[in-house]
């Protein structure tokens, strides 16, 4: 799958996987993104607290797709470098394509996998049983 | 594989290979670290320097899976952020699950591979033939 | 494919995808890099400004192999971490292997795939149809 400019990551993988029937998968990126919010995990809130940058270079984006009471549920994490070639990361919230492309390699698994929210946590966790 | 809170990567993946008998394979992976330690290269003691950070994202892990002298030899990379969102990395030496999950992706290959040191660099090292 | 000291990745990729006439591929890869150059994209240039660093912990390589006007063009993008445990990334322009290895998974995709420039952002882009 190749992503460009101006698309959003998040909307174009729940498109693919209404449209292709995804039952669950492993993804591999990595591109140039335009506007990218990594979130850092908050216990207090059980929340993720963002931070928005644009123009990196995306070295790299790993994730699953699954799905959560019927709708999709993607968990990626990524991590890219700007301009001065530092890198930065985090689990991401939101990704839209810059100037340039996403590659993105999605392997696909047989088995239907869901996500449910584990209390003790509060984070969603991907149930394999 | 997914990994919970307090779950101690290297020894879950060991267990994993004799478990299934895993010839070789590739492993990716992302998730929350409780505890990792990352190591760097040190070419005068041949020895990894460690560092141990605690409550990482990682947002990326790069490994994979052989044996050496009847043992599993698991070697991987992995890059992960800080409340900053600063990413930091190393080679892996130790990792505990942090509050979250970490999901692993293994990809199994059909040949038996094996490690054997390089007297010439001082480092294990993954043999195709 | 394991990498050694000295190897260059992208003459040691191009040869492999001659040899074994790879139609299209995603490759994987982590290690230790004696000299790896990063690029990060200039748009009033369309160039890749470079940075040169030496002797990385190399936490990531994700990338793809695709055909360019009948030659082999590889596109990666890399994380790597120094003494520090900092990490830096970008777009990959160059990389020699370190003392020790570079681990690289090469999974293979059935469809000849070509990358073309794309003037309206100057860069070449993956075509899938």
């Amino acid at each position: 799958m190749v992503l460009r400019q101006g698309d959003d990551a998040f909307a174009r993988l729940s498109s693919l996987m209404r449209e292709e029937a995804i039952s669950s998968a492993t993804i591999l990126g990595f591109g140039f993104a335009g506007s990218v919010t990594f979130g850092f995990f908050d216990f207090e809130t059980g929340n993720f607290r963002p931070r928005t940058m644009e123009n990196l270079e995306l070295t790299n984006l790993t994730g699953s797709l699954a799905w959560k009471d019927g709708e999709p549920s993607i968990h990626a994490h990524a991590t890219g470098s700007d301009y001065s070639f530092k890198a930065f990361g985090g689990h991401l919230l939101a990704l839209q394509i810059g100037r340039g492309s996403l590659e993105l390699s999605v392997t696909l698994m047989p088995m239907h996998l869901e996500r449910r929210l584990d209390p003790a946590i509060g984070a969603n966790v991907l149930q394999l049983t």
